[in-house]
């Protein structure tokens, strides 16, 4: 699809286009639904974009995403800060709160180590988890990294700076996901799950 | 994925599904992506929806978008206005054009008579088709709809429509698409293939 000769419409799909995921002709039908809205809708999306950005930031603990100085977990008295749950993406710490099963505090990198795309460990948001070690509340960090290569590594580099301060490290289990039958599992995952069993 | 409680995380995931073909997990993925944009950038594409949606427009003429009073083909003094090619989209015109093979003028529907989906001939930009006939410029109106069943009952509604008029209505070609195999035509191309050959 080529661009619109109409310079304000092929700026808008390359606003699109510059999205994850979206491609050109995706972007392009995103634009013209865009101008088909009612104009109080447009401004009601160009707002929530300037909104979302203006108030959302880091929290000053965590560094997961809030609209406050401190995010609601961790300014929740009742939540185990003895551990840490450290986590690449913001979204996962809302995909395991989902779980309802942990009772913990988190602690969000912002990202991968990944020498590959160029993200080195400073780019990350480590120190600020370094911080929070210091004193003797922290008993145990779970890394709760994506179980890719770069997310492995990530939480080999932590382990490696975690453990001296005496404090335990752990990752969470490896194995067959529930529900999924054996036959479409791979053969990486099934050897994790066999080295990993556990008596019954 | 949960939406974020983040209460302006969660309008800005909602704008995005809105767009179509956009599902939960893919707004939450470009609401973050927005989120993580340079403040200058998220400016910039806030204010492209704004500005696309303000200076956009139909043309006076044809009612294709553009962002001036008449668009760019209809100002063209080269083109052949003796024939109009009728589309449903604005995208399609840019496809059109494309083949650089017509010199045509345009006019755009915005859509195709669909009872199903509720939409009429009157939500169609009908009436202004047909104030475009009443002088004796136009000799041909060459319908180029979609051929899905609401593009062709527009077709047949309007040739009805123009056909009283004294002015020749004609169809875009059914057949095989160049480069494709036969074997993967379906049946009802074959078919109209089949009906509309020619001598060779």
């Amino acid at each position: 699809m080529q661009n619109s000769n109409i310079a304000s419409l092929a700026r808008l799909t390359e606003q699109f286009e510059r999205l994850p995921g979206i491609g050109q002709k995706t972007a392009a039908r995103l634009a013209y639904y865009v101008l088909k809205m009612p104009e109080q809708d447009a401004e009601k999306f160009a707002a929530a974009i300037l909104d979302a950005h203006k108030s959302v930031h880091c929290c000053k603990i965590c560094c997961d995403l809030t609209d406050k100085e401190i995010c609601p977990i961790c300014a929740d008295d009742k939540r185990d800060k003895s551990i840490i749950c450290v986590v690449e993406d913001p979204r996962d710490v809302l995909v395991l709160e989902r779980t309802h099963e942990f009772n913990v505090s988190y602690h969000v990198l912002h990202g991968a180590i990944s020498p590959m795309k160029g993200i080195l460990p400073d780019m990350l948001k480590i120190k600020e988890l370094m911080a929070r070690l210091h004193d003797d509340t922290v008993k145990e960090v779970v890394m709760a990294t994506n179980t890719t290569v770069e997310g492995e590594t990530t939480a080999v580099y932590l382990s490696k700076l975690i453990k001296p301060l005496g404090i335990k490290v752990t990752r969470l289990a490896f194995g067959l996901p529930v529900g999924g039958d054996i036959q479409y599992a791979d053969e990486v995952t099934l050897a994790r799950a066999f080295l990993g069993r556990n008596e019954i």
